[in-house]
């Protein structure tokens, strides 16, 4: 992702376009037109000098007498994220987690087009899930190979986590989103990318 | 969270050193005794020097002429992090994500402790889940109260999270890891920590 200038934009400033995201989406459902740097601020308890920085980075930020036009900002920090190019994803293992992410209708909204879910649960096989079918894991490879997927997005027990992650790269798929808690063993030509719940939580009870 | 010299470890170490962690739980399942910085390196392909450097701040590495002992290098990284110390949590919201928090026993090998769920729907109060009852929601103000809890975790649908959030903030809760996509607006004294999925989803993606 990059900026105005097309520099790259950081990993923190993605983070926290992403939240003055959620605070615009916010705003437009109760209607309210304008937001000032302070108020986003605010919010968050960060500096507004902050926000006013990343907001610069932006192609056009829709900046008026009375703050930023809502509306505007939101598809400013949109465009800027790319959340216009859509990638193809599906969930392997259909239990809490994989139903909660699949449920998350907010995804669609960041370009993340959830298909449908894979598991080994004959029980679960066929059903829908927000309108996504849970299919049998056994034809994983051939779904993988007809519908062009780009990220598998891998919600399965920790002890199925290394055999699934084998079938989702014998299908060729080259992104992992990998929830479990097992550090994955894969080839060079795929990313894998550690959702680390735990790593979060340790850095937020840091003063605890 | 301090280093042998008392000095701060960072996000980025921490994260590292929970995953670190994750390969040596599964090495020890494995029986393996030994592990070196290059085994470690590759499974997350990372410099084998960076892992060496991360290790060197832990007070006591056990590191031998084979390597390090798994066993040791696990206590060191637990003691390190802080695991030892033990926090009371709550989760508020019983859906999918609620119940996938309550399921994930590797919480607790990492000094969280989740007592209970609270939940507005009265087909679930009552029941439990990972041997954790789930309670209607208007006890939580006295629940809190009489058994001492540090953390609540908010994994209620967006449009319950302020309500829920005031609601957690009455009951004199500190701390709140928010997995809702909500900016949520709590008084001074409350810190949240913002599980912000679609940011670490859009760092994840960004050169796809």
């Amino acid at each position: 992702m990059y900026n105005k200038n097309m520099k790259p934009i950081s990993d923190k400033v993605i983070n926290r376009l992403t939240l003055y995201h959620s605070i615009l989406r916010d705003y437009i459902s109760k209607g309210i037109e304008n937001i000032s740097s302070k108020q986003i601020a605010l919010l968050l308890r960060i500096d507004d000098s902050q926000v006013r920085k990343d907001l610069n980075l932006l192609n056009n930020t829709g900046k008026t007498r009375v703050g930023y036009n809502v509306k505007e900002l939101k598809i400013n920090i949109e465009q800027t994220l790319g959340f216009s190019k859509t990638k193809r994803a599906i969930i392997v293992g259909a239990g809490n987690l994989g139903m909660a992410l699949a449920k998350y209708d907010n995804f669609s909204n960041y370009g993340l087009n959830i298909l449908s879910l894979f598991d080994n649960d004959s029980k679960k096989i066929g059903k829908t899930i927000n309108n996504k079918l849970i299919i049998e894991i056994t034809n994983l490879y051939e779904y993988a190979k007809n519908n062009d997927i780009d990220i598998a997005i891998l919600t399965v027990p920790a002890e199925f986590a290394q055999s699934c992650a084998d079938t989702i790269v014998n299908s060729g798929i080259k992104y992992i989103w990998n929830f479990t808690p097992v550090v994955l063993n894969v080839s060079d030509d795929v990313q894998v990318w550690n959702e680390n719940i735990m790593g979060n939580f340790l850095q937020f009870t840091i003063d605890l």
